[in-house]
């Protein structure tokens, strides 16, 4: 394991058109509180404080205003209310700013002369470093190091520090500030902002937005012999000092910032907070060790490949900053890394960000489906919206579970997400060999969604078989369609569930009985359909229509052409397959491949993902390769610069361990079972698992694959049908079973 | 004919709850301008300057704010750009103010003690007048009367005059005024409002709106003896007269108001503008006159149910009043009377409004059709802006054709208006016996819709025949089907008119093959079917649903819900019934109507004239009536409150004249032919036409039907299949035949 396989590092830290997709891979976040990687001392030409009018649109196609940079500072659960989209995170006062200026000259990547440029996130320690040595136009050569981090240990904190070194005595005057000239996504959310100046060197902000949520950010600038100065505006103030630099002795300056706000557990006494006075070594420490015990538990380790390597951590990088710890809040589909899905909830947690909590740290698992049975009586709200009984789990949620889209489309009819949940209720209770997890705190759940899909489910006057009409099913281009497969089979399988623990013997008939009866249409050779109309749909031309493969292709057509035509967002019956691969043969999947294929413009992230599963079942290694490492590119190249594809990243993650590492999970098998497929391009992969409470290792080589039982009772392992029982602190090895 | 089957009469005009719904019926208009019925001396507590911000909606089951009173002046063709719902016409300047105070109290309908309060519209010529008696609080009787037309002569021009008399002395306080503080649908389109006073007694007012367009109001006050201050605020601005009353003497306020707009044709001086100046009186008489002679070739004579006639002449009186008189506009679906349709154009041109105008007053008709032959470059714009060849008529169309729908599911899908206009044309070619008109004048926008339809028109997989996929019918509550059967026959039709002046032998073959080839979905049992999937869709339980009947379907389930059931907003099947009546048998008709009309909701108001007509072919006299009587009905009782129902009122007249009078249209009749079916409630039922250029007069009672040939030539005539040629001048009698 080399050092650098812990760095994602910004090749060209001065270039400003890539600064903003950077701003969003370098996002830090304590779980509590998000920052996005912009520069400490900003651009020059890049307003934070331009207004504009965000519409419903599809987040796919829509075109974002050009900017250079984009702060962003989220707190999970601390809404605007936005006049046209609905709730919607907001992004607050920006705390990071700390403007060095020399003789006069203020630090300016483009106006300043620069050598040594560099920039990196050590992922290990969720650690962001800059330096940079500036030829100034006075002569001087300034050594500057930026570090930051936002605290894992203490998530209200968030560190900075600059170490200031110049080669000849000088002049540096330093700013240090919270500008609160921020929107959200265009739109201002703040009703009252104040600023205050505490002590010598504290500095208050104050906001209150528009849905009366409340945020406090406390900042202390730490510098030996400074004199601060206060400077206040109306939406940004800073502690300003000037201090001579001489030759050769380098200056510290820290800064760290808390952040509270109303929806805190708990009365944080602002003044309290010794922290703001604990240098920042110390507190670095305590946060990295905090980040080395996540790892312990989650670290995916790719031998052979090291750009495999970096880009995957990068995403558990991602995946554990995001998670907030508790479960008031989730994990939005940007990972609190920009404001595009507003902060909201989605289906993306159960399908593509759960399984990676489940398998790694099942207690922060438990949260995100917890948060589902805490926003229960939303749904119920739902629901009643909509004119039915029981509980509707909303297509984007916020943090009580009400419905926030603002596309009728999606909201009113995506509603496979409501089972969805149900799915992932399961999927905690099997991975966690946690039975009444469902059967008791899931219950509530399990019946209302069923007394949701017992109202919403048709019977047609010419069918004998009941039907769900009108719905989008993971396939957004097919809007309005009946008896989706995909959708079928989950609210089968969620009235399966709820049939369990429903004491009334009508309900639980009727339960059982549109679970068994809900079709899978499928075409007479034995295709099984995405919806009954899909074959109604027109064939597309897609080479005369799609003429820029960079960009999506619903950037390209009408949306009226998408919900004629035959062609997919993203994957829908391969999704159904991947997530039930025991009802499939190989030769049905096989076949639904070669049709929808063809047909899948993989405009949404969450599409490669599931198509590099569904390659290596079939034993498809070279289009699995590539399908990774389309997945796991996503977010390089300006692909997060509205944030971080969260699910995306969470599907890398099950494409390593349940693809190329073969882990079944605890929905298909009862015992660790492994069926790798190592890529040819790999010479090792390794990870740590969780089965139903029991930790494990696992090792991956070309040779063979070693299990090592780190757990307290015996553990029963499976590689390609060969069962163990491995005795606890023990190994065992399987040889030369590693590819297929 | 008594006289006060002219009068339409507000029964009680101090009834405030039913202002806004009398504001719309009693809306005035000169084609160019038109002003709602609100009072002169407004209501003090209904502000007509609230904010707030329309969103993009279904019409039918959108909720309007509960105001009062709703003030409505409207130049056609002068928009503002609203930021969520694209053009829509202006709310401009009210310039109805006078206001009377006595003795230091101000008139005001629910403070002041009224006595014989009435209002009423004249139909025939279309003046305005209000009298009442008003018992001061210092003991004065005032008897006032209120007059004011749009003048028909003069259409920059409105006209007013108060006459009041005091049964003793006291003092007269007026105000004249214009006020500027509306909004458009909650919208402030105005960027700069400027007010002036013009000599002694006039007062102008301009405004520039968001668009750049431009408006001016000049309003003259004229009282003999009065000195007028001049007030004005920022928003409004008024003439103010202090004028000693005299026991019993009369004192006569004439207030005429001029309009012009930056889309005036030619130049006009406003200063030159004598009209100003001239009497109430003068002006009154040659505005009767125009209308004296539009009632002449467009009444419609009911004998024996007072109700029906003076409702169907409300109908005539807002057609006659809304059309512009030229072809730079067109009708809105409100007729200028409110702003819900945004004063944009629709299909109910072609399909609701023409009919009445092509058999009254052909010349205007055809302005109507030469709107969209003049809006062809819009209509291009549209279809390139959606990725196809050829034109594409707006859903909702501003003056150039441009597509204004902010819904997309309208926008997007509804594409059968592009046919309906080509209907359109052909309809007025046929009616006015101008074949040319189709050929030359309009054969570009036969061409051009012809290539979009080529590029629109997919051809699936498996299918032999081609096929207009995801479309909307007429039908709004069936949002993206597959083969429409409205839809793919007017398609068919405009196809096939486009072969007929295609040179290009490759072009017409193919015009001609997908005319031929575009399927009518039917069940195994004949049954025509709205669209292929209209069988798919959900039984609707209307009994648990549809509580309270009063108000639209949609307004009481979710919109998941209309669009995955068996329920019509509208006529779609019916509809292309009664347009192509000879191309399905009575049987066929019998069939759609017992299998549609359970399942249709009306929430349209386009759907019982439709309806009424079909019950009349298939006999169904009683129904027939219900339906005519819903129809009639529709702008009474509040109907009216956001405007005319215009496309109902079209339709109306197309009740009584092709349904009970039973006249063939030109598109299925090459004489004048006739079939009545004479309700039993009437005695008689007379009207004008004109057929292919020839005027002629037709009677019906219970006795027979005579038809007098008022033109030049011979006019062959045919009533119930016996046919006759009429001389010049002279008529024709046939007996008994009335009803059936």
């Amino acid at each position: 394991m080399t050092s650098e396989n812990w760095w994602l590092s910004q090749p060209e830290p001065s270039d400003v058109a890539a600064l903003k997709g950077w701003e969003g891979l370098f996002t830090q976040g304590s779980g509590y509180l998000h920052v996005r990687g912009s520069l400490e001392e900003h651009l020059s030409d890049a307003p934070q404080n331009q207004s504009y009018m965000r519409r419903p649109a599809n987040v796919t196609a829509e075109q974002f205003p050009d900017m250079r940079s984009k702060w962003g500072t989220f707190v999970p659960g601390i809404y605007g209310n936005h006049p046209l989209m609905g709730k919607e995170m907001a992004n607050l006062p920006c705390f990071l700013q700390i403007v060095p200026s020399v003789d006069g000259e203020r630090l300016d990547i483009r106006q300043s002369a620069l050598l040594h440029h560099q920039r990196a996130l050590n992922l290990k320690t969720a650690l962001l470093s800059r330096s940079l040595t500036w030829h100034t136009q006075s002569g001087a050569r300034i050594d500057l190091t930026f570090e930051r981090f936002a605290s894992a240990a203490q998530p209200h904190l968030f560190v900075q520090r600059l170490i200031l070194t110049s080669d000849r005595d000088a002049h540096l005057l330093l700013e240090a500030g919270i500008d609160a000239g921020v929107r959200t996504s265009g739109y201002d959310h703040f009703t009252q902002v104040r600023f205050e100046r505490l002590g010598a060197a504290r500095l208050r902000c104050d906001v209150v937005l528009d849905t009366g949520d409340e945020v406090h950010e406390i900042s202390q600038a730490r510098l030996g012999g400074a004199t601060w100065d206060y400077v206040a505006g109306e939406r940004a103030a800073h502690l300003r000092a000037a201090i001579p630099l001489h030759a050769g002795q380098s200056i510290t300056f820290e800064k760290a910032t808390l952040v509270t706000t109303n929806i805190d557990e708990g009365e944080l006494i602002l003044s309290d907070f010794d922290s703001l006075d604990t240098p920042f070594d110390t507190l670095l420490a305590e946060h990295a060790a905090v980040w080395q015990r996540r790892w312990e538990h989650a670290d995916v380790r790719i031998s052979g490949d090291n750009h495999s390597q970096i880009a995957l951590r990068a995403a558990l990088y991602h995946l554990l900053r995001a998670h907030p710890g508790h479960d008031r809040v989730a994990i939005d589909p940007k990972a609190y890394a920009g404001d595009a899905y507003r902060g909201l909830y989605f289906w993306d947690t159960e399908m593509y960000l759960l399984p990676f909590f489940l398998y790694t740290d099942p207690e922060r698992a438990r949260m995100l489906t917890d948060f589902r049975i805490r926003t229960l009586l939303g749904a119920q709200r739902n629901a009643a919206e909509f004119g039915y009984a029981g509980a509707r789990y909303p297509w984007e949620g916020d943090a009580d579970g009400i419905e926030q889209c603002p596309n009728w489309q999606y909201r009113d009819h995506e509603v496979h997400v409501t089972a969805d949940v149900v799915y992932g209720l399961a999927h905690t209770a099997q991975a966690t060999a946690q039975p009444d997890y469902l059967a008791q705190d899931g219950r509530a759940v399990l019946r209302e969604t069923a007394a949701y899909w017992l109202e919403r489910i048709d019977g047609r006057p010419d069918d004998a078989y009941p039907s769900l009409l009108g719905v989008m099913g993971p396939d957004e281009y097919a809007p309005i369609t009946n008896n989706n497969a995909y959708t079928n089979r989950m609210v089968a399988f969620a009235l399966s569930l709820a049939a369990a623990v429903e004491a009334d013997e009508g309900l639980r008939e009727r339960c059982l009985s549109s679970a068994h009866n809900l079709p899978l249409p499928r075409r007479a050779d034995g295709l099984l359909l995405q919806c009954e109309e899909f074959e109604q749909f027109a064939e597309i031309d897609f080479a005369a229509l799609w003429r820029d493969r960079t960009k999506p292709f619903a950037a390209q057509v009408s949306q009226e052409r998408l919900y004629r035509s035959r062609c997919l967002k993203q994957a829908d019956v391969l999704l159904l397959m991947m997530l039930f691969p025991g009802e499939f043969s190989d030769a049905e999947v096989s076949q639904a491949w070669a049709y929808y294929l063809p047909y899948t413009t993989h405009d949404s992230s969450l599409s490669p993902g599931v198509h590099a599963l569904i390659a290596l079942r079939l034993g498809f290694a070279d289009q699995a390769w590539a399908f990774w490492e389309r997945s796991l590119h996503l977010d390089f190249d300006g692909g997060a610069e509205e944030g971080i594809h969260i699910a995306a990243q969470g599907m890398n993650w099950q494409i390593a361990v349940f693809g190329f590492g073969g882990l079944r999970t605890a929905m298909q098998a009862d015992v660790l079972t492994l069926n790798p497929h190592l890529p040819h391009q790999w010479t090792q992969l390794a990870f740590p698992v969780v089965w139903k409470g029991q930790q494990a290792y696992v090792e991956i080589t070309p040779d063979g694959v070693s299990i090592e039982n780190r757990s307290e009772q015996d553990l029963t392992a499976s590689v390609h049908g060969t069962s163990v029982v491995i005795a606890p602190g023990q190994g065992s090895i399987w040889h030369g079973q590693a590819h297929t």
